[in-house]
């Protein structure tokens, strides 16, 4: 017996087999299409035989897909809930910061969740990472004080979490540059940016946004975003009032 | 015989054959779930029979689906085609129209070409949607004077992009609703947004600003932005150096 084979057997809890089978899976099907995962595969990975793999996932290589991109949207759900105090740029960075630190740490379930395209991906793994998307747009909406979102306010919101999804997977294409900090600060501009835009035409984002302003400080994202724009006034000063 | 089933068998030029089963094929993709068409379905709908559809498409549904999705692409590509005359933001609103109603009247097609998780996707259609946002990123860098963006630059069109898909999908979940011009013009916003906060962090966004601002005109979008932004100085003025 090889060394290799002999710690795979070891003794394990069901829960400790089920998270040792669905952790070979998750690391499978990130960084394979679906289409290309099998039942041996997981089996062979985890270093056990494919009758033990479906004693734990009778549903076999489809239930492992599903408890994969359920496992992995429970645990991006969870990095939005950050406390309600401080300026709220810094609550959303904090949040970013967490669901990144997701993104980089288990980027093969991240790109299972989110790339579809897949055999493996059917009505109910679509409704999982709806889930997600509704779940973060909820806790980005409860920061800026909204419960009940008008279609506009909401359509912003739910548009920028598309941009933070199509982001993180180009920076996982890109060998994860630029370096996380960097990618979790223009973010957070990019939602600052969006919030403003949209509340020069959206009351209720002109409500939220000046909220949120009222309680930014000079040291919060918006306050180093604020200093940061204020010099491009003389490079719009040709498209106002009383331009010469 | 019924007059509905009489026109169906009419003559037609192989191309017009070609073209009208496609349509029925587009339609029934973007109203239902790949997976839940079938070849009868699409011969049912052109009224014709099943042999014939088969004639035109031996691959079946799979070379059905496939075609649907290059048409929508080749149609939303040249979408994106507009003269490089006058303010960078008034051309970025005209691509943005040409988009907008194709997304307004293809909607079965658009949905059939963005909405994943389907069987009938593969690794071709997705490299023909991905093909679609690689040639629109390429026009607005176009547009910015840029022909080769650096990671930072070409990011942010790309996730403005996904913010467009996105935002797309959920106006069409919506009912279309705001009118499509507001969303049009909510979009050019989102986007100077984006590239001037882009801009306070990334050099090279930066003069691809400071090129389209010279560009622009009190009357295009971008100067429109610019009058509606300026009365929200005083909101962020306690986040500025001086305050007091």
């Amino acid at each position: 017996m090889t060394s290799s084979a002999a710690p795979a057997y070891r003794r394990m809890t069901v829960e400790q087999r089920r998270t040792q089978l669905l952790a070979a899976a998750v690391d499978l099907f990130g960084h394979r299409s679906p289409e290309d995962v099998s039942v041996d595969d997981v089996a062979a990975a985890a270093g056990v035989s494919r009758p033990l793999v479906y004693r734990y996932f009778p549903g076999g290589k489809q239930q492992l897909y599903e408890a994969a991109v359920l496992g992995a949207a429970q645990e991006l759900i969870g990095r939005f809930d950050v406390p309600s105090e401080g300026p709220p740029t810094e609550r959303l960075s904090d949040a970013l910061d967490r669901y990144l630190a997701y993104v980089d740490e288990h980027d093969a379930a991240y790109g299972a969740l989110l790339r579809g395209g897949s055999v493996a991906e059917t009505s109910r793994t679509d409704a999982i990472v709806d889930d997600v998307r509704r779940r973060a747009a909820e806790q980005v909406l409860h920061h800026l004080g909204v419960s009940a979102p008008g279609p506009r306010l909401a359509m912003m919101v739910r548009s920028w979490i598309a941009s933070v999804e199509a982001v993180s997977l180009i920076w996982l294409d890109e060998g994860k540059q630029p370096p996380v900090a960097e990618l979790r600060a223009w973010l957070v501009d990019h939602f600052i940016g969006l919030l403003l835009v949209t509340a020069t035409t959206d009351p209720e984002a002109a409500e939220a946004a000046a909220r949120a302003l009222a309680q930014e400080t000079p040291d919060s994202p918006a306050g180093g975003l604020a200093r940061r724009v204020a010099p491009l006034a003389e490079a719009v000063a040709h498209l106002l009032p009383g331009a010469s």
